[in-house]
């Protein structure tokens, strides 16, 4: 390119881009795509400012990955492949691309997967496929393995996803700007600092460990504090519940009042590429909009809930769960609620930090802290704090349920159900 | 309220709510439906921070209302009409309830006017009526009056609508966060502590003089930088042409392959309430996406380009305007572009600060400085730097038209063309 | 007062003084004394930014101290004792006033206490203890006795001296900003949001937990980034070392080119309340100016490299202790350094949060969260993340020499010396 | 250098050090006696985080600049001159070398030019000169041409004294940052990519007139908020009249019970290169401490309102100013205030934007746009704001006196005096 070119962006000010391809890349219909498409999902009906896109986490990304690779190239390390550049550029800017609205809900009512489309977008006749195919014919596929991590070079596809990734460095910075909470904000420029290639690793010089703790306690932090608030669940449910009863009503035969092609053929789980690529979040919020007004009763009520955020509410339990959800089924029915719809028991957990373990099949590449003597810790060897926050975190349990359910019980007659959803914090 | 409620926002920290109106407010449909509404319209394209959706500004205003009266009780100044407060907080948090998607390039195609339905709104059938008409019968009246203007004191009107208003302090604020640039960035907390009730006006102490000009100078910058941005104009171009031209293929009979009932009866002039509180962005961006494999080419073109962002190129000119035009809509005929949809001129303008001219009808109260001895004087008396922005400003004539034409264009058979729409940096 | 006074913070944006009490303390000749000592002693010869003051500090506590009193008295906490308001105020404001210059390195030198001389300040014929007399008579006695703990409301001494208390909050907060590190910044808001008053006790409500872990991490960051920095360490060292040379020469006899009255009588250990006032690091600085041109060369030299910053150097080291002082000691004494004056062996630690154990003398209150039940239960407890940095931090000892050392020393003379303190990263 | 090097900034995260000679240079004794010298003078006693030293402020200009070049060497700009790289960076490190303690009442009481000592520091026999002699034997000297702007190629010069250069960028920003305010945060990083060398010059693309615009609104705001403060003015106003007593006492043969070679040889006006070395605000601040206790009153009582920040109070006044100066002479020294000392007249003045005017003797090199057609516009031609605020620039008058005069004029007498100082806001 004969000069730089920038996008202003609020998380790392400007966005630099410097090769034509990442450039024609950009201005691709299928990742302009992605402004259409939320970071968080459902989360803007929890923290209103997190409306942000996969496209502008997206560039961020890429900005990391160009600022890591910049640091590598800069201080001549020997053990950086530089003939990988613009291959890890690449994934970095494409590795959400095959993301769809709402990705929670809808994978998890169809069995989609956004990884898969990522691939099928890089590899199928695509404009993203044509400017990828003008650096080499074999070059989409090397995009498409990083992206799904079979690349053979474990230090390009660790920039991408590792547990010290660029990836989620972006998403900890931005969804903590966006939000507006403080917790994600850790010290970018000192992890930069901090990490380097390494035989084949990216490793993190030991004077860097408690930099690393302090991201690692931004990502433990934003998931209790966002990404699994019990507000976000209980819109995905809803959503979920929405698609779920499409689908039934489908499977039966019903008419709907509105339907287009991409989600007639969602349902019917026949999508082409060219069907998913229509698909964003306004086409999504449009469906509901319409299907408020269905004649299915259950339908349009949870659509309204929806758009309205009438959104379920939730109650924390701990006690013997097969009990309370049989209990739940039974009164929810007498009193008019269909439970599959109107009830859900929840359970978030995360593993902030997973600790690798040889021979066991592990997607997450560990973060290893290289010693003045070159010799390779993972980092809970050293880390009392890490330690603490790694392996499987448990949340707790809740139960989500119209407000209204409670109107409809009278508390003499059900003690046993107010006591169950009792008042909470 | 038993307790204060909060919303987490990025500007302010936090949003309190103290008033079961307010919260009830917040949790009707039609305030809800401010989240499908995106605040700076296209400017995402330009900008791609820029998602956030109106329902976060409007959070906004409230809450700088509600800090400026807190601190006018607290200090017990003896011209603030104490009994106004609830009136105040209601129409900041309301007055851009009647907002539509892509207001200015739909009211600009239509003719619909956001203030009008503003008011439909709190005064037709709706949830946020009942909320108000709890407060006493007339209330939704006073309320309309004020988002109106035509409410009697003036000193709750300014609140809301003057030259120093608490709208135009938090759109300054929020839209400088989520571009992500700085120019938006005035001491809010300085104009609070020198902004005074007096004698049924908002006044500035004249020690704040400077805060003030710092104030008017991030509005000027924004809009030079931000609203103004030729990129954002570009799209709400092509946004009205589509709409233009939509109409006008249903004037000559055209039955669209994709249609939905609140924008017919948009084209058609007859929209209704319940049909205008459907309208959100998702809508119009899913109109955009299934009208993009429209028969009528122009149509698909048009929308093909926004949603891919092939925006319209914009140059600029110094010359003759008339003559620019005749020449363009001539050559463009010639290659195959209807200049009806494919051409545009566009001059930017805005006051950024309107000085009041006594006698003429003037929407926007002045901003006025109380000295020690209790006079008031008109800020341009005092102030070169708010004189020097005062009044009229001009930007310069673009012109927009599709990137390929100049491709279509021979630069020997067209050198005049090529120099009239020449390089731009 | 007429009218509330602020003062701009870059904190806390602005400190707002509502009492004629706070504004008379703040005026008084002592306070100001506290412009001339910095908030972090050496460690602005390792973050230069890091010049802060105590007077910033004490004003940043007493603004947090008047934040949290504003909440309880808005939400009219019946467990929050009214009347103690301004003791807490003036409490959390004078709560450093004892603080001379380089605190650490003058106490270990000459054994003075800053808590004993706040309370001689509050209590000595002194402005501020005419002020406090002003209020009532025993009012000084009840300041000094919450600055010593000794006063009989837990609440009260806990707002200012806890492990959640208002001199924490400001000084991570400050500190962070000052160095420009951003390990220090969670989040103040939400934590004055969570905790609330209750029998006698300041407690966390529950669901705050997550929010007190993000605080007590950043406290456990800026202890080993900042607070216990080699460098910073390498000066308290040498600050040490030359107040105990002066201290030697005394006894000795010896006569000093330059001396001032308050730093004699310090060295006489026979300092008053007047001369104390005297002292700030202008003083202690200038001393070192006037001593670099001393006759005995050790006191010169020593004096010079805190001037120019020729600090020692210092190595880490995990072997005997024992074994490495004494052979650092012969060898030293071969080359012609005085091992008295120009080695030390360091060894930080810190409890980042200190377990409550009953029935044990225990200075620091423990943190208590208080569950939906009224149950209160200790942090610990509940949190992994928080017991993982509790109890006893160990850092790594290090040995601090002069950088030319190693030259006098012969690699193949001493090959152990050069591996005990080889080369570190 | 084997690694880059970096020091932690407040204001730009980090500072990169590249080059063994600039790192040499910061380690200079010269250079570290920046440390104790406050960037901003007195201001600390109005703003109380303003206690940032020239030492931060140096290597922001040093970092501005390494900026500034590496963008231009990015750019491969043809006007750039590669070889004057590293005499840019010393310039920029070393511009502010020659500042003494408290610079303004200083070079104001003993006549003073740290423009002057900066080149005597340069060109003596120091450590700085030492290292720079090792570049090249008349790299010295070259680095005084530029600190003096003597030096042939304007381009140098200007990157660091200019109307748009690296000095005035990086004290807007930091002393904004230390102080609090926010006036001073203009777009560094947008300057930064819209500055370019052309010719000789450096210039700025049209396109980026509005950022300096923003950048000078910036200036504008900065001066009269912080630098003109009348509070800061107070304080310098009593030391400048503290060293005038001093040196009156002198010249009349007292004995000062205090006095340290430096000073002393200040006031004689025979001071080197060496005393002018060890003097730094710890000595100034410590003689006033000591001569607070001097037996002539009037220089003692100065001292202590120094010291406890009882200072002259001040007035707005817009009448006649000699009849004012007369009346208050004839006043003070009816009730024993000397009003050679005890009183003063000042006028703040600057001009935030000097307008280039051709052929006179101006150091102000101008700020200029380029087009797109290569022409060179001086800015003021362009911008109506620039315009608004070039030129001289009127504050208002201040008389400043001790704040117990009024209490000795009774106003029934001195009715005329009351209503000239009249109560301000």
């Amino acid at each position: 390119m004969k000069e730089e070119k920038v996008f202003k962006d609020p998380v790392h000010k400007y966005i630099y881009v410097q090769d034509e391809t990442i450039w024609d890349l950009i201005n691709t219909k299928e990742f302009q795509r992605l402004r259409r498409i939320r970071q968080l999902g459902t989360s803007y009906l929890t923290f209103h400012g997190a409306e942000h896109s996969r496209f502008s986490h997206s560039l961020g990304v890429y900005e990391i990955t160009r600022k890591i690779i910049s640091q590598f190239e800069r201080n001549h390390y020997e053990d950086w492949p530089k003939e990988e550049r613009l291959l890890c550029l690449c994934a970095a800017l494409l590795h959400d691309l095959g993301h769809g609205p709402f990705s929670h809900s809808i994978e998890k009512a169809f069995g989609t997967r956004h990884e898969d489309w990522s691939c099928r977008i890089v590899l199928g006749d695509t404009e993203v496929n044509e400017v990828l195919s003008r650096v080499s014919p074999d070059f989409p596929k090397k995009v498409a393995g990083v992206i799904c991590k079979s690349y053979s070079e474990e230090i390009v596809v660790s920039l991408v996803s590792s547990q010290l990734d660029a990836d989620r460095m972006d998403y900890l910075l931005r969804d903590a700007y966006f939000t507006g909470v403080n917790y994600g904000t850790f010290d970018l420029e000192r992890i930069l600092r901090v990490i380097r290639p390494y035989k084949g690793h990216i490793v993190v010089k030991e004077s860097g460990m408690h930099a690393v703790e302090d991201y690692l306690m931004s990502r433990y932090q934003m998931y209790w504090q966002v990404y699994f608030h019990p507000v976000t669940r209980s819109a995905e449910i809803l959503l979920h519940k929405v698609f779920a009863r499409a689908k039934h009503l489908y499977d039966e035969g019903y008419t709907f009042g509105f339907m287009v092609e991409p989600i007639l053929h969602l349902i019917q789980n026949r999508i082409s590429l060219e069907d998913y690529l229509l698909l964003d979040e306004s086409v999504m919020q449009t469906m509901l909009t319409f299907w408020s007004q269905e004649k299915d009763g259950m339908l349009g009520d949870m659509c309204k809930r929806f758009l309205d955020r009438k959104l379920y509410k939730y109650s924390t339990f701990d006690g013997e769960q097969e009990q309370l959800i049989q209990r739940m089924e039974k009164v929810m029915q007498e009193v008019g609620f269909d439970p599959t719809y109107y009830m859900e028991i929840d359970f978030p957990s995360n593993q902030s930090y997973d600790v690798y373990r040889a021979g066991e099949n592990d997607d997450n590449l560990p973060i290893l802290l290289l010693d003045h003597k070159d010799n390779l810790t993972e980092i809970t060897q050293r880390s009392e704090i890490v330690k603490s926050i790694s392996g499987f975190q448990m949340g707790k349990h809740h139960v989500y349920y119209p407000e209204e359910l409670l109107e409809r019980l009278n508390a003499e007659d059900y003690p046993d159900v107010w006591e169950m959803l009792g008042e909470q914090d």
